[in-house]
């Protein structure tokens, strides 16, 4: 087994913020696939996220399929019982990539938190290097505190948001999408201000926060992923009434456009399938965002 | 003659963002005056940015009166010869307050730039204490280097932004308005992208900075402050072409809500007309921001 076969069995995840296109480039979708394995992938759909499963299936397996993916099969999750059912689970656990459609990330969670679904998918990333990929509420999903439920209004309101438990593929952040077309730093601002401990990642529509495990990151697509770090934050959050606007200074925003990629220190120069090849060494204020984000974190 | 006597001749900016309340609490414009000397003041209103002059003077000067102004005065300008009319220059230079309406920066530029008008509000602030105050283009006029155009696109742009020279009674800052109603983060981030030197400053529609030259600074108003300080950022501005989007790590961000009061180090408990009496000492991420707005620059 040489370097670059072992360095794949790390995972991907493939983290999207929304409307990615279907119709033209397809560039997001396809390096879902390639990162699955391309032509020999076998590529389990999730739509327990929507309200709309037949719909959201329809549109997925038309495209994996279109762009080259050996199989592609529908893990229908009308109830918790599906998720916990042996045979169901057995089959994600030996999928190449796994995609979890938009939706609402809380009725996702409600179906398949702490399921054998939840432990398949698990497996399959850490285990056996599948690639997990995720739209809309399925990239929100992703994290281990994951946005709930908030507004986007002007201004970071205290209270206004809440989080809940997520499917943990990463730690220590909380990822947000749709960012910049629904005007969402407010509200990613609020969760930091009462979370300082999270570091805050915004993603734009058509645009995908690509994570080679253990390596470093890589941003596709058409926008930009934003993220806002609160950990050296002076703020009076915790003395302001709720619904009040907190006061927050010295919050450190970092603007990362579709071609940005960064290996980790250690990682620059080795066998990677992040691009371009020549991968930039992360700067010291992205270091601890990318180490959260391509930690391997031992399976749940 | 005391000491609080002597600080008010510092002089004051009321910097504001546009739709200030003119209907109800009237709290900027309240305090416009009263900083402008209340029932002793001569207030100027330069409507120069206006394409629609009368209705701005009519405007102001019922609010004013209203506020209990002692006399409201119009400066009309409808063209540079007007401003350099030495005899309503000196109305302007012996003028408690100096307000400059909305309408188009580039506009009140045009008409007043390096004119005996511009020379006389630099004297009336610096070697009489007056307040001046601008709302909107009125507040953009403000800064020594004043954002001229600029579209308000989702994410920052390189080349989509434009300064020119304005009136500089701040310096070192950018200020845009109406900033958070109309999402202008992402062109406050391509100036400063671009203009490292400069901090950028956003405030909020019937918002206002108060300014105390020499002591500190107040938010009032419905809304916040934001401040942009990319003078840590790393960036690749320079190297992109022109209409991308550039990555920036590390742009530090705060956010300053109505009743945000900060006095110098040195400032600090000597009297002053800032609120709350007690106000706080600048955390040092906000120190030059704070430095920067308040300096006492000489006569131009």
């Amino acid at each position: 087994m040489n370097a670059a076969v072992d360095r794949s069995q790390h995972g991907h995840l493939v983290i999207v913020g929304g409307h990615e296109d279907r119709e033209n480039s397809k560039e997001i979708l396809s390096r879902f696939v390639e990162l699955s394995g391309g032509g020999k992938a076998t590529i389990a759909v999730i739509t327990a996220a929507s309200k709309v499963p037949d719909e959201m299936w329809k549109r997925y397996n038309a495209v994996f399929t279109e762009l080259g993916a050996r199989q592609v099969i529908r893990i229908d999750l009308p109830d918790r019982a599906a998720a916990n059912d042996p045979a169901l689970a057995g089959r994600v656990r030996n999928a190449d990539g796994i995609f979890m459609t938009g939706g609402d990330q809380k009725r996702l969670l409600a179906m398949i938190g702490g399921t054998l679904m939840d432990e398949a998918m698990h497996g399959a990333l850490k285990q056996r290097g599948a690639c997990i990929g995720g739209t809309s509420a399925g990239a929100s999903a992703m994290c281990g505190h994951m946005l709930a439920d908030g507004k986007a209004d002007l201004l970071p309101e205290k209270g206004s948001v809440s989080l809940g438990a997520g499917l943990g593929f990463v730690q220590r952040v909380v990822i947000d999408q749709h960012f910049s077309e629904r005007h969402r730093l407010a509200r990613l601002l609020t969760i930091v201000a009462q979370n300082p401990y999270l570091l805050g990642v915004g993603i734009d529509e058509d645009t995908a926060l690509v994570v080679e495990r253990g390596v470093g990151i890589e941003v596709i697509g058409a926008g930009s992923v934003t993220v806002v770090d609160g950990r050296a934050m002076i703020s009076n959050v915790a003395d302001i009434p709720s619904g009040g606007t907190p006061q927050l200074i010295d919050v450190r925003l970092h603007l990362l456009p579709a071609g940005s990629s960064f290996a980790l220190p250690e990682e620059v120069g080795h066998p990677n399938q992040l691009r371009p090849d020549t991968t930039r060494r992360t700067p010291d204020p992205l270091t601890d965002f990318v180490r959260n984000v391509t930690k391997r974190n031992p399976v749940s």
